[in-house]
């Protein structure tokens, strides 16, 4: 017995991509990769997927905020296990990059970047949630496209790649094959609209009831950049 | 400098529980883990708060489907890692119960229910997400409780344990001080109710600020009870 069945108009698995990867580094934000990967996990229970995890080696990778980012008193984190390192990483057709804390240093993440330069022309789509879009725009690959970010971070965040034709208002954007979401939370509606697009709106609406999830499907809808002086 | 900061209305420090323990099985849903724990993740900016990861082994615990539920093609999961063991667990004031297919079987996770048993004394709150509230239910110590579920899984649940007074139209549930969230995404409701009720309201909104996270804040919103003829 099947936990979901697939959809008659569902798109035929022979026109989807099957290979995800995700980018992980140490102060990843935890909903960022967990909302549009717990999406996935159902969506693997009607198309064969596969997903890869990446990073810089094979130790598992902490959200634990970077030092001097964290109360001194906590001691709250998750570790997740890699499944390959940059190095050795399999084809992908799908790139995830989250955003969280432990992108803020501007000279970080070198492993990760030189990956997500080198793999891009050979991606079929990307897909970033909050600041993980900063993360991929600092490679060049988002110069001339249009892309959004958390609304606290936005400021920051366009100014270090003007080159970026950065939405103020967004709770995500898609430009060609590239989505962008907004803060945290907004991966989940963008993942959504990811789905929709490439394996089918029942398929989405279908996933979105299991994890009994309502949607925001209108993509200007962002009351955080009001709220943040973001135009 | 800080990411968060405490809001001067935030309930002291001395008044609040800091220690939170998450139960893990093989077969968890994701966001019924990821989703409380990433507003979790931001308390500890402010309260310093700890998290005990818990599973019958130190071995990472995969969110993989149980054999005979997966898609035979897909290889898609993630694996988290255990701080302690159920046997070794630290001293635990919140203790979290996530759903998810692997909690299926009746007579699984019999560490987990004989851990949960003898831990509920001495806890302050319990809080569960979606099917998680089936897996509390086993041990009895939810009899003449008030609980939800998720919908889909609802009858069976109740089935499973008709001493619990189960509540059909529930977005979540509060029984003194046990939280019980319906599926999986409605588990960022409940913790943000959580957090409101435990460590003040200014704090609840600030985190879901954070996480651009809009909430349902009315517990009997529940659009899934009655497209699943829940009553």
């Amino acid at each position: 017995m099947s936990v979901l069945q697939l959809p008659a108009s569902a798109t035929p698995v022979d026109k989807v991509p099957l290979s995800f990867g995700l980018v992980l580094y140490p102060g990843f934000q935890a909903l960022d990769v967990f909302g549009p990967l717990d999406a996935l996990n159902c969506l693997s229970f009607i198309y064969p997927i596969k997903l890869h995890i990446l990073a810089e080696t094979l130790d598992p990778v902490s959200t634990k905020p970077p030092q001097g980012l964290e109360h001194s008193g906590s001691s709250f984190a998750q570790s997740i296990v890699p499944t390959h390192t940059f190095e050795n990483a399999p084809q992908v057709d799908v790139l995830i990059v989250p955003g969280g804390v432990g992108n803020r240093p501007p000279n970080s993440l070198e492993a990760a970047l030189s990956y997500i330069s080198r793999v891009f022309p050979e991606l079929q789509y990307v897909f970033t949630v909050c600041t993980g879009s900063g993360v991929v725009a600092r490679t060049g690959v988002l110069d001339r496209r249009r892309a959004t970010t958390n609304k606290v971070a936005f400021a920051r965040i366009s100014a270090s790649r003007p080159q970026v034709e950065w939405v103020g208002k967004a709770r995500w954007v898609v430009d060609g094959n590239i989505w962008t979401a907004s803060g945290v939370s907004a991966g989940i509606d963008a993942i959504f609209d990811f789905l929709q697009t490439v394996y089918g709106s029942e398929v989405a609406s279908m996933i979105a009831d299991f994890m009994e999830y309502e949607r925001h499907t209108d993509p200007t809808w962002d009351p955080w950049a009001e709220r943040n002086n973001v135009q």
